[in-house]
């Protein structure tokens, strides 16, 4: 075998607002298997879908924000994304074929890995390897970094997780839970409310559905206040909760996924709040906790080994099924960590 | 003389949106000058005249934000303020009839200083007693604690000040050019703005009403982007401001003066520039600076002495004129702390 058929998503065109099955398209390219020195062509196993993605794939005009600070998506090509794959041809000496890495692969059936782009080998330390591609790659850094170094937690606080059932909401609380913190997390279902208390070991949990007024809500949930709030949505619940914060309260700013596809209203915050009460709302990347990343690592792998850490996957199979997993992230369909499985391991 | 008249201004009722002359009067009481154990009965001098006050104004429905945490003002009574004055009567071992002292007074002639509130001897060092109300005083202390330890300023840094000839901007302003930043603040008229420039140093200085886009300003002031924003009004000016942080930026929200009438609408900052750029944004008060109070004043001193820094005072005279004074400031009259001088030195 020469060369290999790769199936791969790509967008047809920038998408603004929210994002459609008409937006993407499954193409078909050719890979030749003779690979250039430093390249590895992996066969995706796992792979990751995030929400973050949309912003990657607005055009220019649509939001300077996420297109200045995040590597913009070209209409037509193959979209990157964290995932575990094995080597099927390798032009590195540290990688063999047949054997498993975790990096940046694609939305794709198969990966070319260029010189310089994240590949490394993977020691799934008898965990499932979805986990790679969730609690322990940047879902994980997201929230172990986000949760330590942002919130600055002290035992005993309150903390509250928006999207908790979501992919780095899940595990914050529960780096949460056993750090010795109060968390109650919000979702927006039944069943990912009794997953949180039943599952998860949250305190308490609500349908941010069901309420009608968000801030008071928060109220009864916190009559004592929120110490730290993790910020997975932005919008109304951001307000909600700077208005229910207590003095030197923190707020780590992970995503704002209720402000992504452009339909929902910023977050207008009460800034005699932010003053009297002398918040902090701190905005951070997975990336810059990398120097963290063996600490986080070996943390994480122990809790989950021992079960005193649950990670939820959510898993779709096929490439074909990219598209709808992204598109359902923003519905609030996915449990936990959105994965397509692009092929058996 | 065994009593003091005291005229002292006071609120008819709770005061929400902009203040009006109608909204105060000027009410008169008797105090006797046998003080008890403790307390002490000082004639007022000069005392501070600042927009926070206003959220203490108003009723409790209109802004729990502020109420909470500030002691909220009792229609009918004084109202107290830092302020300079001299002591009458002395319930108290340290301090002595006719010595200056700076503390806690009141909008009026005379303040009787329970037990407990703060009020210190005051040593003016050679400086005039109005600076230190001012740049000496809370709104020098709020400069200087809040550039310092929220804006934690790198040499070579670009500082962007609101109202920056205001109380506190204008020393912020000056803080962070003796330092080694590069500044630019704005202001409302073309008078302040030559007096940022020519007289305290700044790198650049804009009229914000001049500018139909703030965030386009901005832009064109800072083609580099901003390291800090020290924010004293809030608004859109808070939202141009997020939107042309460099990465890593911080701002200081100090107050929201652009908020407090509840005439403009709040920011609606863009959460995603918040987290791709890693902005943090924190509210301080100056008190949370206490502990560094000693260096505050011996660095701010020498500054001031030496002519290295310019305190701006904007002085009124007579109790009858607080209520236009503060009035203006939410109009912006003011040029540097607005202060009224009660009585002759």
């Amino acid at each position: 075998m020469e060369e290999v058929n790769n199936k791969f998503v790509s967008i047809k065109d920038h998408v603004n607002g929210s994002p459609n099955e008409s937006d993407f398209e499954i193409k078909t390219e050719t890979i030749s298997l003779s690979v250039r020195s430093k390249e590895v062509i992996v066969k995706n196993l796992y792979v990751s879908v995030d929400p973050y993605q949309l912003n990657r794939m607005k055009s220019h005009s649509s939001s300077q924000a996420a297109i200045s600070f995040a590597t913009a998506i070209t209409p037509g090509c193959a979209i990157d994304t964290y995932g575990v794959g094995r080597v099927v041809a390798s032009g590195r000496p540290d990688l063999a074929k047949d054997e498993l890495v975790v990096g940046l692969l694609t939305w794709g059936e198969y990966t070319l890995v260029e010189e310089g782009r994240l590949l490394n080998k993977l020691d799934p330390m008898r965990l499932p390897l979805p986990l790679h591609v969730g609690a322990l790659g940047f879902s994980g850094l997201s929230a172990y970094g986000g949760f330590f170094e942002i919130c600055k937690p002290k035992k005993g606080e309150s903390v509250f997780v928006s999207a908790a059932s979501g992919s780095v909401g899940s595990l914050v609380g529960q780096y949460a839970k056993l750090f010795g913190c109060r968390v109650i997390g919000c979702a927006g279902t039944q069943q990912k409310v009794d997953l949180l208390k039943e599952k998860l070991g949250f305190d308490d949990a609500f349908n941010y559905k069901d309420e009608t007024n968000l801030k008071s809500a928060l109220k009864r949930y916190f009559p004592e206040g929120i110490d730290i709030y993790f910020d997975n949505v932005g919008g109304e619940m951001l307000e909600a909760a700077v208005a229910n914060m207590n003095l030197f309260g923190r707020v780590a700013v992970c995503g704002a996924i209720s402000e992504y596809t452009g339909n929902q209203k910023r977050a207008a915050l009460e800034m005699l709040d932010v003053v009297y009460k002398r918040i902090t709302i701190q905005g951070f990347l997975a990336a810059d906790y990398i120097e963290r990343y063996a600490d986080f690592i070996s943390t994480t792998t122990d809790l989950l080994r021992s079960s005193k850490m649950q990670a939820l996957c959510d898993i779709s199979h096929g490439v074909e099924s990219v598209p709808c997993a992204f598109i359902g992230l923003f519905r609030g369909d996915n449990i936990g960590k959105k994965i397509v499985q692009i092929a058996d391991e």
